[in-house]
């Protein structure tokens, strides 16, 4: 029958097959599966937050409440993160006491902390045990926890003391101590560090599960390894949408209005430089009139700063965001990126000079633009490293500084030394 | 003593000591400690390919051969894949020959898919008995199988027929049968499957590991967890990578010339499609000389067309590496850009011809300029949409199409546009 087909596939089919239903077809699965049938898949549901709280309005009440009680505490607490606050504290008046006292004490943890994305359903038991009688604990609470592969052990005021995982517990002697086995050297991680930080600390020392303690380290909760990809997708699709000046590249708009308006403020910030942009080489009309083919090399001058702008940009943002540019090390990505664009520039800049000379036959146009390349190449590659650095210090996210801002703001820079250079030396170049 | 505190040491931490420490200090640890404790943070080492060699030359051959096999079969490919094929073959033939067998097994998978990042130590069991005979082997096998959390079933062709967690296990009644208990519906991924679309099993199933199977379904490796979260940053660091046009901007180059060496192909390559734009321009120059005024505004209509092109860009390059972007759905996709392109197009449109109307009192060129963006807009945000999809197509890597080369392509066709708009009319513009 139906039920048992269902419940034979995993949650995520479930989920998938839950979402493309109709409504109908909705209401036979909350009549023939139990809410802790339903929060298995509904922990997994990949759905708009509309869709949250028009999906829970059609169950009862009680049985919605029921459901998200079953959830693990962490996918509960981002659910009713998603609904109105009325809706969400009407769920949890109706709710098991225990249940509700648990996801309101994560409810105010901020978003991106470890505390926001930590569950409270882990295994912690104290060290003076046998192995025999902790696995006799965890046998009890393996049905509730998230995993049971990592357990914690806890003194008597509950500060995180070690950790031993499932493997040692069973290849280990049932009458050996565990404050004997334990590691009492646990990766943890503070409540209020942020999300990335607890990421990094997973993929370093490949765990499957990291506690997260308060300032007087007393266990307060788990991150486990899948919530953990989630965050580093997330991150990485964050990063890669602000190089792009983009919301959010991962969420596929159906209508090209949401996706217009999603990209529109943008675009108009970016008119705006532009526009500025303009005014500047407005100023330089009377050049302009003289040497109307100094126009000619705008795009290639001002699109090469952008690139090698973009092309810094990009190396501190993600070197600050992975945490392989460490701390001390990020004065000397400056002077390097210095190097860099020393270097970059003056080999751009020769050949730029070399080509425009054969082309024109203007060997003095071919230096000025040769020179407005090395010049504007060397300020786009240091702006490109110091706004990140400098946005980091001042403690705003350094990927703010989006691709397209960066190659506005270095058409600006290098239009200004290209016709400043021309209109300077507007001698050598009127004939 | 020290041997005793560094074992303390988690091998993350283990590694990072021995990454900073001197030839004669690297000595006293090949001395002080066992191959099989070497090989246990030897597989977490982040280091170049040069200095794997060197570090490995340093040791004993015959130390250096019982590293690698205490490693987990994947990682001590990993290794090897770094060496000349020499000193790897050297390795091979002084090894025991087990490991020597199984790694040269993995050697071969090719590069990115799911073969070469799997790994031989799992444990397999049949389906025909007991969970307590289970057990049993499931505690044989832990010191050495890379997890015991997942259990495989096989038939007696060794055919992946079935998964059991030791969740499962442990919770159950010692007596049951794994035929009863275990899931058939296994999520495994086949041999050649591009490690990209195996993350995203892993992802969307919340596994801790994938097993791996060739085309009868013969069980081969398992793909572990940590592996995978190094696999879902590098595809990341690869995408941002490109979109910035950057080698790869997850390496921290401590010299200049290193980091111009990486940025100046794509630089270069830019630059001669910058000269392209040049010439462009060039052929216009009788409406230029004409109408300077006309050159104010290049940046601003190659800006905004580079910068609308990298956005869409960037949402099909995801969209296809995230998978969110289905098949069916990228071509609706193609559709959908078109509308946004011609919404942000005509708000940006309506919005440049004013502002150039009051600044310059001229009601056609801002009519002229404002017809520009429009279809500067419009084109740009479709093609960048249109080639990843196109790339994706014919098999190349979507992420190819670099930001940089979109933008530069971008430029072109907008001034092509504008100019092409402008010599057109030019009547209008000559008073
Ligand atoms: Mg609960
Ligand atoms: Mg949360
Ligand atoms: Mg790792
Ligand atoms: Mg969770
Ligand atoms: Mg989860
Ligand atoms: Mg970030
Ligand atoms: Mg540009
Ligand atoms: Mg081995
Ligand atoms: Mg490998
Ligand atoms: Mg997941
Ligand atoms: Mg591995
Ligand atoms: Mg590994
Ligand atoms: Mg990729």
């Amino acid at each position: 029958q139906f039920r048992e087909n269902f419940l034979k596939l995993h949650p995520y089919d479930q989920a998938k097959f839950f979402m493309k239903i109709e409504f109908d077809d909705r209401l036979n699965i909350y009549y023939f599966l139990s809410p802790k049938e339903v929060a298995d898949f509904f922990e997994v549901l990949d759905i708009e937050d509309q869709e949250y709280k028009d999906i829970l309005a059609e169950m009862e009440p009680n049985y919605a409440a029921d459901m998200l009680s079953f959830m693990y505490t962490d996918n509960a607490v981002d659910v009713l993160n998603k609904l109105d606050k009325r809706q969400a504290v009407s769920y949890l008046t109706i709710m098991n006491k225990e249940s509700a006292q648990e996801i309101k004490n994560l409810l105010h943890y901020e978003e991106s902390t470890a505390g926001s994305i930590m569950t409270t359903e882990f295994i912690a038991i104290s060290a003076n045990q046998t192995v025999r009688s902790a696995m006799h604990i965890l046998k009890n609470e393996a049905p509730t926890a998230e995993t049971i592969y990592y357990v914690y052990v806890v003194d008597d005021d509950h500060r995180l003391v070690g950790v031993i995982s499932l493997r040692d517990l069973i290849i280990s002697n049932d009458d050996a101590m565990i404050a004997d086995m334990m590691s009492d050297r646990v990766v943890s991680t503070t409540v209020d560090e942020n999300q990335e930080s607890a990421a990094k600390q997973m993929r370093d020392y490949d765990l499957l599960a990291l506690p997260v303690v308060d300032f007087q380290n007393h266990l307060l909760g788990i991150i486990t390894v899948d919530d953990i990809i989630d965050v580093i997708d997330e991150e990485a699709s964050d990063d890669y949408s602000k190089l792009a000046g983009v919301f959010d590249v991962d969420t596929v708009d159906k209508s090209p209005f949401t996706a217009a308006r999603k990209r529109l403020p943008w675009l108009i910030i970016l008119l705006f430089l532009g526009m500025f942009t303009a005014s500047l080489i407005g100023r330089f009309e009377a050049t302009l009139n003289e040497v109307s083919i100094l126009a000619v090399f705008i795009p290639l001058i001002a699109g090469m700063a952008g690139n090698t702008g973009t092309q810094a940009l990009a190396v501190a943002v993600r070197g600050i965001a992975t945490g392989e540019l460490e701390e001390e090390s990020r004065w000397k990505l400056v002077l390097r990126e210095a190097g860099t664009g020393l270097i970059t520039g003056s080999i751009c800049g020769i050949m730029v000079s070399i080509i425009v000379y054969l082309w024109k036959g203007e060997l003095f146009l071919g230096f000025l633009v040769g020179v407005s390349i090395l010049a504007s190449l060397f300020v786009a590659t240091l702006a490109g490293s110091l706004v990140p650095l400098l946005m980091h210090k001042l403690k705003i996210d350094p990927a703010v500084a989006s691709g397209p801002f960066i190659t506005t703001m270095n058409d600006i820079t290098s239009i200004l030394i290209y016709f400043g250079l021309a209109t300077l030396f507007m001698g050598y170049l009127v004939h």
